[in-house]
């Protein structure tokens, strides 16, 4: 007997039919003897008609209220879940993340869980209840209704198997495990059995859409095993775990891309101490993520600074800094949408010189310019023209025989 | 400077285009230097739409999650109605029943308030923001979301007047105030400017559907004046307090129909004490609403019992009964849906005789049976065959003469 955490994104209680689906394989847990907790987004479609309702009223409508609104999404879900459980004889109650609670802090749009108070949802398992929880959103100090961004629904879950000591945290979604690339690009590319939580990590700042990064640090930090799944075809899907492969590991383990970030040059900077920390305050005070920086040298006094950050939080930085700039004299600030950036990710790095060679060999082979580059630990991490993005992800998987490793 | 709580129906937010109009009328009232309390329904149509989603998936879906559910429709409204203010410069805060926090008892779909916590709102009032409440839901000692059952945002804005001791709750409806009968049906039907609360109880509960009586009957507990005003087209109303006209005050304010209820007839009881009791006492148990209850005198020791209930309960009441019937050893139990209740109300009716002759002798020249008698101090009721339903409310307004008689 088994205490499960299983998340349901969008297109997996997309439609009457596909949350009735969902509700027999629970019940085929349940009558396994696991104990049952579910977190599902809202029905696909549901969050941007209501996106849709607010822009028509307002181009920026207050995140308090944005907040209010599109949790309405997974109460929706969870009463329904609840609803077709019960119709097939599983008891089931559903909770709003007002209700379990999920405290998180004040940030609107973005928040971040502080704490989960499971008492309640403890005793519903223990009187053998399925407890489903509306995914995505939480509740401030202030009481108010707060949702976690993009993926929330994930956080929300690894959260719960965190809070619950949870055996295990699947997440189902509409893809069937974590790939060497997307396979919508890379025909050959192929499901990896097993990834170590840095690895998906690295894997989900870099633009595999599989799961947001917050809930894989979150399961890193609460060392929770993730299983990534179909929940429209059966397979063992890919499982997170803390546990790097003893065998030989191949050196890279995917090959991403992100085509939804922004960049921001500000132009002509006094190259002088404290200048990274005067424009990129403000950014982080505001909350916005910021992904790459790259500060090159400077020559007569001057220096170029470049960052990026998700495509959405450009016109907020944009305005945030036009000020800025101008206060610290630089020449000029640009946004730019038209870029891609391409990683590999890779335990195996760590340990193998020339990767970035092979990397940066392939790329120019093909003519792609490279604009930007960043690295970490297990990733290496470029930006490039956006209209080259899918060929230089099939390049780089080629050029690391990526569909040739076995990495079971 | 006063503090006011107005409430809108689901047409008067049924669109975008409406919510703004609303804001704007609220807008008006914030520059005349007034406090605002809004409460708001769902958009229309969309408490129907979550309810065939809950229908696709169940038949009998618990009403717990039921509530969860279709508390997302006013969730809907609050958000875009603060943002619709907020775009138009005016500072407004939404509030969800559980963040009131409106508190109930814990009868799903049909709960009553029990207490509200105002503190939050009139904090926020003193602050200068317009406050928004969902209308229809409250939080019940078990931390579940509740609904108040149809109408039930009228409640919430009554209960929300009393307890912040408001100068008057304005009810904004698709009609533009109390009639001496429905104007759909009968073409001369005038408004009334005024009607004391008792006439509007009365007059709820026998078919006027302006008003909730639960939300009338909480009105008069608390005597919070009630406006009932049109959002589609500007006028006076009518006003609903506790001051009866001193003038001369007509017999009857107005005539109802109400079609929605169903009869159950329990046939052959043996007539011994207690038995009403045993038949009523099950469907009061479950909460369900009995209206009309006759008891004719029995022969041979048999007597028949008929009560009316809303017509979504009668499937419950039968369920119910069904057992009770068997065990009391009568004859048979009869459920019935094809019948109108004709009322007719006034506080004039006390000091005056021969109303209710008056009544039947209309009724009778038309050909009309009636099935059923009830009587309170101010209103009698009939039921009747429901394919006669207008034409006795045509008939019942014209024998009082109340197109011509003058209120003002």
């Amino acid at each position: 007997m088994a205490l499960i955490v299983e998340k349901y994104g969008g297109t997996s209680v997309g439609s009457i039919e596909r949350i009735n689906a969902v509700a027999d394989v629970v019940a085929q847990s349940v009558r396994n003897g696991d104990k049952m907790v579910i977190v599902v987004s809202a029905m696909s479609g549901e969050t941007n008609r209501l996106i849709d309702l607010a822009k028509a009223i307002s181009s920026r409508p207050m995140q308090r209220e944005m907040d209010v609104l599109v949790s309405t999404g997974e109460q929706v879900t969870i009463a329904l879940l609840a609803m077709a459980l019960q119709e097939i004889g599983v008891p089931a109650r559903s909770y709003t993340g007002f209700q379990v609670a999920i405290q998180t802090d004040s940030t609107h749009g973005k928040a971040r869980i502080v704490n989960i108070e499971s008492e309640h949802v403890l005793a519903d398992l223990n009187t053998g209840s399925v407890v489903i929880i509306a995914g995505f959103q939480g509740v401030s100090s202030e009481n108010n209704i707060t949702t976690l961004g993009r993926g929330g629904s994930d956080t929300t879950a690894v959260a719960m198997a965190a809070a619950l000591q949870a055996d295990e945290c699947r997440i189902f979604t509409d893809v069937d495990g974590v790939y060497t690339a997307d396979p919508r690009v890379v025909e050959d590319a192929r499901r990896l059995d097993r990834i170590t939580f840095e690895e998906m990590l690295e894997l989900s700042g870099a633009g595999a859409k599989v799961m947001q990064i917050r809930s894989v640090e979150f399961a890193r930090k609460y060392n929770v095993p993730i299983r990534v799944l179909s929940s429209f075809r059966k397979g063992p899907g890919t499982l997170i775990t803390n546990e790097e492969q003893p065998m030989e590991k191949p050196m890279i383990s995917g090959i991403t891309s992100a085509e939804d970030e922004a960049k921001v040059t500000v132009r002509g900077v006094p190259d002088r101490p404290g200048i990274a920390y005067s424009i990129l305050g403000p950014i982080s005070d505001a909350e916005i993520i910021v992904d790459m920086i790259v500060q090159n040298i400077g020559i007569d006094g001057l220096t170029d600074l470049t960052f990026t950050v998700h495509q959405e939080d450009l016109p907020k930085s944009m305005e945030l800094l036009t000020p800025v700039v101008e206060g610290l004299g630089a020449e000029a600030i640009v946004g730019d949408t038209n870029l891609a950036k391409i990683s590999a990710v890779g335990v195996g790095m760590r340990s193998h010189a020339g990767i970035a060679t092979t990397m940066f060999h392939a790329l120019s082979e093909k003519g792609i310019n490279i604009q930007m580059i960043s690295t970490s630990e297990i990733k290496i991490s470029v930006t490039i023209d956006k209209e080259y993005a899918e060929l230089a992800v099939r390049t780089l998987h080629k050029a690391f025989n990526l569909e040739s490793i076995d990495t079971d």
